[in-house]
């Protein structure tokens, strides 16, 4: 990857915003982002002159191939020499909150004695998503590579269109679209292909199990894969006949709420915006408590990522920027009947955005 | 399920010996396990009478269709209408530090103010790895799960064993082994396959890329799926031609290694001899450096759930009971030459022990 030297850049200048002397990073994504090494488990600590990767013997040799940082193994041992390599008296750590668990923080609390009897003042500053902003904006070469996935996952999804007759099971068109995205080189499912027949629709996340496809049912299908460490996300509803005049009514509503949504898809504007306008729009047509769920989420190196696009959620104020890069995904859902959800994923450009599917 | 009482019994019996008024639990898998509902998000209250599964929009309706407990929306409000309903003036809530964030669990202090002021003094008891003790002795069906997911990943095994041929590369191998079980009735792979031919046989965790294989390659596969809920996990290098004696040496002590430690596999022996007899047969070879990792861990609904099997590890000491299903995998790894892991599944018998997989 060209892009290494920015990324630690970009690092690094939020850990001086920060006022920190290191950061402590144990999410594995925002790990291979800065440094090219996968793995499932590691910890990164970056300073302004120094970073060092912490893996394990699983990952040791490896790690030390590919990473573009010093590769260490796991030990106190090691990291306290990492401390006093700093030559500082005191380090100020940033970590995030959200992602470490209590029984890590606690353990890591109790390095604070042992470096303070080499007089090195540890200290500990949780902070909330702090690496949000590392990965918001997509380079040229991520944009390139979610579109690929894009493609792969819409040629997937036509494939399936193809097949869905009467009779035919969620289990086996779900499995018919993973086969085919694999063999046209999808490395995995970004998620587990939602396919929902019927009244199955009327639940966000079902998993697709036995149940057959009928004349005039409706099938909502959800789809993502990874391909080249880059995800996709899409949602069409389809009705197989006549639909339901409720589901058919649903349906419209959904599809102006996400045009709602798209015009203020532009650099700019206020991301809580999207979702309010959506929200709006579906709450004026009197189903606003049927739209279970936020209007969208970021996606990138994973599929849900930041930003979270809800009115009142962590980025309701954050201002649009090109190069973000995420759903729009309203739906209304009713038990008993069905439920309809219109996704795309768009990129924030300089004019406005791009869809990276075609409207169906 | 027919379990389900047993399986909450063993919760509350759990509950009583912590002296808890309350667990706390938020890992999806062993909520499924309680509850039969399968969530990527929700949070599960235990108490002596009273159980309450937590889940946001998306799980609602089908969390109240499947659950076997109360089912509620995500709210601080409802969360306190729940504590009211315990009528009680103190109460104790444990849960997992392994498993909850700093931040989540910063959010849970902050309850304890609201509800100080409804007259309820809530306490939390941070502890490490308390539910263990419930998924760790399978249960006669599960056993039954476990069994027919190593069926069809053995048949996997054999499939793809048909495919080595040189010139095919890592990924189409570790492709053919997943389409071949999904079609027999696979949901998933329990991890990516690991397929790795020569050199990269030396990276334990190695991801499958366009690797050639090679007359005189060594090939280690490690393999798993997931049927029905319960997950699979087994290894076997296969040497392509004639092997690196130096090679042929390691499979020789990794497969006397393995020997040693089901020597210990009955009913009253300590876990960690386990990994001790393999590690010091591994070591008098004079490699015991090379063996990077631990020599197993448990199986279940999870490919990698407790017991974990090393000799210094934090369950050394607990006993073998009939029941428990673990892995038995000792490897040798030399970087720039390659690597060597045998691993099967196996289930602790009341007379010993239980191997899933046919010796190969």
């Amino acid at each position: 990857m060209k892009q290494e030297t920015f990324r630690w850049r970009k690092a690094i200048e939020l850990l001086l915003r920060k006022k920190l002397d290191l950061f402590l990073l144990d999410d594995p994504i925002s790990i291979f982002y800065l440094t090219d090494v996968r793995l499932s488990l590691g910890r990164l600590w970056i300073g302004r002159e120094k970073k060092r990767l912490f893996v394990d013997g699983r990952y040791f040799e490896e790690a030390k191939k590919k990473a573009n940082c010093e590769v260490d193994l796991f030990s106190e041992e090691r990291l306290q020499e990492f401390f006093l390599s700093l030559d500082r008296k005191e380090i100020k750590v940033g970590f995030d909150s959200g992602a470490m668990t209590l029984l890590s923080y606690q353990k890591l609390s109790q390095l604070k004695e042992t470096t303070a009897q080499k007089g090195i003042q540890v200290t500990f500053e949780a902070l909330e998503n702090p690496f949000r902003a590392l990965r918001l904006i997509k380079e040229a070469e991520e944009i390139d590579a979610l579109k690929t996935s894009a493609v792969i996952c819409w040629k997937g999804f036509e494939h399936i269109c193809s097949l869905l007759k009467e009779g035919v099971s969620e289990k086996e068109i779900a499995w018919q679209f993973e086969r085919f995205c694999r063999e046209l080189g999808a490395d995995a499912m970004s998620f587990d292909p939602i396919v929902s027949f019927g009244e199955n629709s009327a639940f966000p996340h079902h998993r697709p199990g036995t149940a057959l496809l009928k004349q005039n049912d409706i099938a909502l299908i959800d789809l993502g894969v990874m391909v080249d460490h880059y995800a996709s996300d899409m949602t069409r509803t389809i009705f197989i006949g006549t639909p339901h005049p409720k589901l058919a009514e649903f349906y419209s509503i959904v599809q102006r709420a996400q045009r709602k949504a798209l015009a203020f898809c532009k650099p700019g504007e206020r991301l809580g915006s999207l979702d309010k306008a959506a929200r709006d729009f579906i709450s004026s047509c009197g189903f606003g408590d049927l739209f279970v769920h936020r209007l969208g989420h970021g996606v990138g190196l994973e599929v849900h990522e930041s930003p979270s696009i809800s009115t009142e959620g962590e980025d309701r104020d954050l201002i649009l920027e090109a190069g973000m890069v995420f759903t729009i995904e309203p739906g209304i859902y009713q038990a008993g009947l069905g439920g309809v959800r219109y996704e795309d994923t768009i990129v924030i450009t300089e004019q406005g955005y791009e869809n990276f599917y075609s409207i169906w």
